[in-house]
């Protein structure tokens, strides 16, 4: 199962960090594009990802990549987005396809096919998914993670400022919709549960609510956290923190534009490299807060 | 403004359909395939949309494409999408592309620029979207609206069994949900009303639940509806109509595998003439519910 493998390599590598490929355009230094002289913008993304992907290989465990940036480009944007995905897998990183898709179950079916598929074009460990349409438009998705031994994040508790306005609202037993999303996550991978405890069926919880998240941490024991919100949208370390368990364990933090645009801040002409120092600084950081006992 | 123009297109062809192209091969005529000699399953889908466009170009006004299908082939199926978006456009199809998407604003921002802004490499005249985000996961589609005349269909009532799930949980103030959502929809829309006096920001309405259907229509005198759930789903026209507005306007009916796969109910070889017959008969049947007023 792909969930006790990421909990692994995070483990192995002392480091619960997903790089997000976030990758615009005009994230890439002039003289690199020049350089690859691709034939497209797509072109030019995919040789940008496969060097971070390549300097940080023995840094970040998993890589999560943001589907929008590639369809934004269009069908060269797609390509370049199913070739970060192969060459993720032959570098070994666990790779998240954050997409958020979601829709009545023969339609989830087929966004099913598209990623978590033994067979599927662009095949990822996981998937992010949106739970608007309630349990039938999960269960395709179930199915074959059962099947493939793929997995999901789940949206429960997003980290935008606007997130509380809908997950927030407070039913008439006193729960928050995003608890009762969270219970209804944690029953939809109770049969899915790994060796190490964790099941298949994860959450994305938004590490900007520290404590909403030390909540769900609690009401959600077997559901892994993919947290999304460090770094640029303004997290810190500390708050990220509450969402792990006592072992130090079960969630991974993703970070984007703070590893992929390290070389924008610092001014440094090696972009690897200061994505290096940003991904050994942020790791160091986790590792601190999360305690020794990792 | 595109709200416009599929008001009007609606209103010519008196017929408030929405072609759903959720093509999957496997509902090609094999005849039809071997003739083709596509060289693969996205050429062979192409071949087949681009006949049925041609089919029905007289009889139906506009067309939902379903991108989950097409993810489903890879690359391949990505350009099929777009040479699918190409062909509709060309023949004066009003297009819908089906993705419901969502996320937080600055990946809104690049889904967006994917589908609704004059340069985008898969154009659409409107894109469905989730609103789990909230507000500031809306702005970004919203502001390329009213920049290129663009629309967008946000979910608020699904037509799947599960959609009450989270859709229908009621909040203190003794609302469901998917009201509270419509009410914050109409308001995203205020300020993109067309000549016709419908929103350019409009709403996903299941079908299938007519009396919800009743009650938003009432709700949101703006915002025009798109209706899944007629035909495969189970909605019968009698219930559509409640979502419809007294001049038996306000909305457009999606109906897919009913008219792409009319061929394989009738046994017909002709799989065009089929989906002809069965258009036809959809138009008459919600001509005859709406009513002589139109």
């Amino acid at each position: 199962m792909q969930i006790d493998r990421l909990i692994r390599a995070v483990r192995h590598m002392r480091n619960p960090t997903a790089l997000g490929l976030d990758t615009r355009p005009d994230y890439i230094p002039e003289t690199f594009a020049r350089q690859v002289s691709a034939k497209s913008p797509g072109g030019a993304v995919f040789a940008f990802n496969a060097a971070l992907l390549e300097a940080l290989a023995d840094i970040i465990p998993c890589v999560k990549i943001q589907i929008a940036y590639y369809e934004a480009l269009g069908t060269d944007g797609m390509e370049c987005f199913s070739q970060t995905i192969f060459e993720a897998r032959r570098l070994g990183y666990v790779v998240i396809v954050d997409a958020k898709r979601g829709d009545i179950g023969a339609t989830a079916s087929a966004y099913s096919a598209a990623y978590l598929r033994g067979g599927s074009p662009f095949r990822a460990d996981f998937l992010t998914v949106n739970p608007y349409f309630g349990t039938d438009g999960m269960e395709p998705f179930i199915a074959d993670c059962e099947a493939s031994g793929t997995g999901l994040f789940v949206l429960v508790k997003t980290s935008n400022p606007s997130g509380p306005e809908f997950q927030d609202i407070v039913a008439k037993d006193g729960r928050p919709l995003y608890e009762l999303v969270g219970s209804r996550v944690s029953e939809w991978g109770s049969g899915l549960i790994g060796e190490e405890g964790y099941s298949s069926v994860g959450a994305v919880a938004g590490a900007t609510y520290p404590e909403q998240g030390r909540a769900l941490r609690a009401l959600m024991p077997h559901t892994y956290f993919l947290l999304p919100g460090y770094g640029a949208q303004g997290a810190a370390a500390e708050e990220l923190a509450l969402c792990f368990d006592k072992r130090g364990e079960g969630a991974i933090v993703a970070a984007s534009r703070s590893i992929i645009c390290a070389h924008k801040r610092t001014g440094e002409k090696d972009f690897e490299n200061a994505a290096r120092d940003e991904a050994i600084r942020m790791r160091d950081e986790l590792r601190s807060v999360l305690g020794r006992g990792r």
